[in-house]
C-alpha cells in the first residue's frame, strides 16, 4: 500500500487533460437510464447529470484504482492505524457489522465490545419503554434529552427527525426526543420550558465526560431537577468511554461505553446514537438501521465505481473540485424528513476533509474538502436557488430522492399529489440544472451545464437512512485517501478551546484577547 | 443618478491595487477598540478582525460615494422604481416607517397602506390573545401555523424562534407556533400530528394565492379540519395581495394585504411576518422589532463608513470578494435563538445578488453573491470550524454575539457561567483565526489570516433583532448596487416552476424530462 499525493498520481495528470463535455448534450434518455450505481440497501446513484463522459469515467477508475482506494479502505476494516496523526484505529464500520478481519486493539476483541453494548442498549431501551424502568417520580418516561456537541448532537439529531415519520406511519410507540447541544444557556432554559421534568430521561454523551459544554448542561439540567424534587441521578444516563469519570458515577443511573476509534461525526451508529434512537422508536429500528449502513459498507468494497456508489461519487468529487475547481457543494433532500441532515453532512465532510497537510505532515498544494450546506427541497427552491440557477460561480448538486412519502398521509390538488408535486419539482430541477434556458432577454436567460446527481430509494426506512448515512461516511474516506490526508482527526477545533480557556482564566497578559474579551465583560 | 458596473469604477480599480495586509499585525488592542460602527438599535459592528487598513477604508469610502449607493438608497426609499426588470418600487423600509419621501403608487398612498395593516394586525392579534375570537370548536386558539414557503417561511420561522426565548422571560403570553412550507406532505403530517386542531389558527401566506405549495398545503390541513369536525374557514386567516382570490374568500376568516412592492426575502417585516409574531407574541413585539429595523434603516443613510455599519459591511465584503476572490461567507450567531437566522440570511443574500447580469440586461464579469451558509456557535466550533481553521479555502466569517442571554437562566460551573463560556469561545475564536498558531507539527499548525467581523449587542431584544435583519437586508441591497445588480427580483426560480408543471401534465413529449419522471413513477 503507498501513500502518495493526489497531483502526483499519473492517473490525475491524465484526467486534467480530457476536455469538459457538456451536460446538456450528454444528458439522454439512454443515459438517464444506463447512469444507475448501487449504494446498498435498494438505494441507487445516478450520475447522468454529471459532467463525465466514458473517457473521464476511465480515468476515474484509473485514479482509484492508483490511489489504491479499495485496498485502504479494506486496510480501514481491517484494523489498520488510519488515524494517523492520533495514531488509531477507525472502527466505525465495525459498529454495524463485520466487513473485515477481526479487530483487536488493546487486547479487546472490537466486534464483540460493539455487540455487548448494542446488547445492553437494547435490554435498557426495552426496559424504560415498557415501563420497567421509571423516573424517581414513579412516573413512565414519555421523553428523552440527548446533551451533546458535535457528532454527539447534528447526527442523532438528523436521524432521529429522519425517522418520525417513519415511526409514526409503523403504528410505533415513539418517546419524544430533544437535544441540547449549545452551551448557550438558552439552548437548555427553551427545552426546559417544553418538557416535564418528572416524565424525562436524558442522556449525556461525551466520551472524554470532561466535554465542557456537555457537562456544563449536564449540572443546569441537574440543578432543575433538584429544584423540582427529583433525583438526577436516575434521570441520566451516560454515553461514555469506560475510563471516563461518568463511566462508574453514582450521578447516572447506567452507562454505556465508546471508544477512541470512532469519532465523534462517525459516532452516529455507536452508542452514540444508538441510546437515543432505541429509546425513541424502539431497539428493531436501530438495529435496522445498522444493517442498512453495513449493507452500504459492504457494497462499499467493490472496485468498480460502476457498481460501487460511495467510491463513483466520490471520485466524481475529486473531478469536479480538484479539476473543474468547484469550491463548494450542496445537498438538497426532496425530503422533509431530512431537514437537518444536510446540517450533519456539513460537520462530517467539512470536519473530515477540511485540511491542508497530508497524513505525513507535509502542505499540500491543491484543494481539499469543500464547503458544504443545503436545505431541503422544495424548500430551497424558494430560497437560494436563485444563486444556483443565474449566479455567477457553479455549484455541484447533490439530489436526494424518494419514491413514496414517509406518512402516506396526502392530498390531491389539481390532479396529483403532494407527494408527485415534490418529485415533479426534482425533476425539474436536474433537468433545468442540466440544460438551462435560451431567452431573448438575458435576466431570463440560463446557462445550464450546472452538475449534479441523485441518491434515490422507494422510501426513507431505517434501513435506507443507514445506508444513506454509509454512503456518505465512505465518500468522505474515499476522498480522503485520494487527498493522501487523514480524515479522521480535528486539530482544526483544539486552538479555539485553548484561547477559551485562557480568557476565561483572565487571559493571561494576552492584550488582544483581553481587548476582546472586556467588549464582553470576561 | 449614474449607472456602472463595479469594475468600470475608480475606485475599484484603484482599491485592488493596494496591498493585502496582514490581519495577524493589524489586530492591537487599540485597534479592536477603535474599529466601530453603529448599526442603529444599539447594535454595533466590529471589522478590527478584517484584512483592511486606513488605505483600504479610504478606497471603500470612496468606491461607496463613486457608486453613488447612499444616493441609490434614497432613491429607493422616495420611491424609485428600483426593482428595474420587474419594474417596481422597493418598499420593504416603509413597512417600519418612513425614512423618505411620501410613496405613492397607482393612486395609492404606501406609508397609509402599511400602517393600515399594522392596524389590522394590531385589532386581530389582540382580539385573538385576548380570546375574543375563538376556533369553531368555541375554544381559545393557543397554536398558530404559518403556511407559506420561501420567504413567507424562512424569514417569519428565523424571527419566532429568535423571540421566543426574550417572551418567556418577560413573561409574554406566547401562542406556539409552527411552520408548514414544503410540498413534501410529510412536513404538514408531522406537525398536524404535534398540534390540537381544535386550538389551532392557521396563517396562510401567499401574496399571488396562487402558490402550488402552500394552496396544497391549505387543503391537506383543510381536509383533517373537516374530518376533525371542524369549519376550516374560522381556522384560517390569509396574508395575500388585494387581487388574490384568497382576498375576498369565504374559506378565510379574515385577510391581511401585502403588496408586490415588498418581494418575499424583505418581508419579513409586513404583515407575512406581522400577523404570526403579533399573534404569538403580541402585537407590541412586532411594533418594537419594526422600531429597530426602522433604527438601522436610518443609520444606513450615514454616508460615511465610519458611521454606517451596513454600508461598512457591504464594502468590506466586495473588497473580500472581488479583489481576494473569496466565494464563500459564514455566518455564526453565537446565540441558539438564532437557531435558523443563518438559513433566512441564506436566502435573503443568495436570493437577492445570485446574479449574472446587471440592471440593464447585461452579462457581467465578475463575481456577484457568494454562498452563504451557518450554524450557531459554540455547535460549529465542534463541526465544520476544522475547515475553517485548517481547511484550504479562506471562508470569511461573521459573528454575533451578545453580552447577555435571552432567558437569564444560568449555571455556574468551574467558575464562570454559561453565557460567559459562550462568549469565551467567541473571543477565542476571533483572535484564533486572526491569529493562527506555530506548531513544529505541521497538522496541528494554524495558518490564521482568517477574516472575520462581530455584530454585538446587550441582548437580543425585538428592537435588536429588528435592527439585525435590516443590516443584513440593506447590505445585501448596497452589494447589489456596487455590482449594478437587480437584487429585487428572482428569475432564476421560473425555469424549475415551468418544467415542474410539465412534468404534472406528462412531460409534453421532452423524453428527457420523461426519463427522469419515470423514475418517480410520474
Amino acid at each position: 500500500m503507498t501513500f502518495q499525493n493526489l497531483d502526483k498520481t499519473k492517473a490525475f495528470n491524465e484526467l486534467k487533460t480530457l476536455p469538459r463535455p457538456s451536460i446538456k448534450e450528454l444528458l439522454t434518455p439512454e443515459r438517464i437510464a444506463s447512469s444507475w450505481v448501487d449504494a446498498g440497501a435498494s438505494m441507487r446513484y445516478n450520475w447522468a447529470a454529471m459532467p463525465v463522459d466514458d473517457t473521464h469515467l476511465k480515468a476515474l477508475q484509473a485514479l482509484g484504482d492508483e490511489a489504491g482506494l479499495i485496498d485502504k479502505y479494506r486496510a480501514l476494516l481491517d484494523g489498520a492505524v488510519m488515524n494517523t496523526g492520533e495514531r488509531r484505529q477507525v472502527l466505525h464500520h465495525l459498529a454495524r457489522g463485520q466487513a473485515g478481519a477481526p479487530v483487536v486493539v488493546d487486547g479487546e476483541d472490537k466486534g464483540a465490545f460493539y455487540l455487548g453494548e448494542r446488547a445492553k442498549i437494547k435490554a435498557f431501551s426495552t426496559a424504560v419503554r415498557s415501563g420497567a424502568i421509571t423516573s424517581s417520580a414513579g412516573k413512565r418516561f414519555t421523553t428523552v434529552v440527548q446533551i451533546g456537541i458535535g457528532g454527539s448532537d447534528l447526527g442523532p439529531r438528523a436521524l432521529y427527525l429522519a425517522l418520525k415519520g417513519w415511526a409514526a406511519h409503523e403504528g410505533i410507540l415513539t418517546l419524544d426526543a430533544h437535544f441540547i447541544s449549545n452551551v448557550d444557556p438558552d439552548d437548555g432554559a427553551q427545552i426546559l420550558g417544553d418538557i416535564d421534568l418528572s416524565e424525562t430521561l436524558f442522556v449525556l454523551v461525551s466520551k472524554s465526560g470532561t466535554t465542557l459544554e456537555t457537562l456544563t448542561n449536564q449540572q443546569f439540567v441537574s440543578e432543575a431537577m433538584r429544584e423540582a424534587g427529583l433525583d438526577p441521578s436516575r434521570h441520566i444516563v451516560a454515553v461514555t468511554s469506560k475510563s471516563s469519570p461518568l463511566a462508574g458515577s453514582s450521578d447516572v443511573l447506567d452507562a454505556f461505553f465508546i471508544d477512541d476509534y470512532i469519532g465523534g461525526r462517525y459516532s452516529s451508529t455507536s452508542a452514540v446514537g444508538g441510546v437515543i434512537l432505541s429509546l425513541a422508536f424502539g431497539y428493531e429500528c436501530f438495529a435496522s438501521l445498522l444493517d442498512g449502513a453495513h449493507q452500504a459498507d459492504i457494497q462499499a468494497l467493490n472496485p468498480s465505481i460502476r457498481e460501487n456508489a460511495a467510491l463513483l461519487d466520490a471520485l466524481i468529487g475529486i473531478y469536479l473540485r480538484n479539476v473543474l475547481a468547484l469550491p463548494s457543494t450542496a445537498i438538497l433532500p426532496y425530503s422533509q424528513a431530512l431537514s437537518r441532515f444536510s446540517a450533519h453532512l456539513q460537520q462530517l465532510d467539512m470536519e473530515s476533509n477540511g485540511k491542508s497537510v497530508n497524513r505525513d505532515g507535509e502542505r499540500i498544494t491543491y484543494p481539499t474538502g469543500p464547503v458544504i450546506f443545503g436545505e431541503p427541497g422544495t424548500n430551497g427552491q424558494h430560497s437560494f436557488y436563485q444563486l444556483l440557477h443565474q449566479g455567477t460561480d457553479i455549484v455541484p448538486l447533490q439530489f436526494i430522492g424518494f419514491l413514496h412519502s414517509q406518512h402516506q398521509r396526502d392530498v390531491t390538488v389539481e390532479g396529483s399529489t403532494s407527494q408527485e408535486k415534490l418529485n415533479a419539482n426534482l425533476v425539474a430541477q436536474i433537468v433545468a440544472f442540466a440544460r438551462g434556458k435560451e431567452d431573448e432577454n438575458a435576466n431570463k436567460r440560463f446557462a445550464g451545464e450546472r452538475p449534479s446527481s441523485l441518491l434515490f430509494a422507494d422510501r426513507l426506512t431505517p434501513a435506507v437512512l443507514g445506508a444513506l448515512l454509509a454512503h456518505y461516511e465512505n465518500k468522505v474516506m474515499f476522498q480522503g485517501f485520494a487527498w493522501n490526508i487523514n480524515s479522521f482527526d480535528q486539530e482544526g477545533v483544539q486552538l479555539g478551546k485553548v484561547l477559551a480557556s485562557s480568557v476565561l482564566n483572565g487571559s493571561k497578559g494576552d492584550a488582544t484577547l483581553k481587548a476582546w474579551a472586556s467588549i464582553f465583560s470576561l
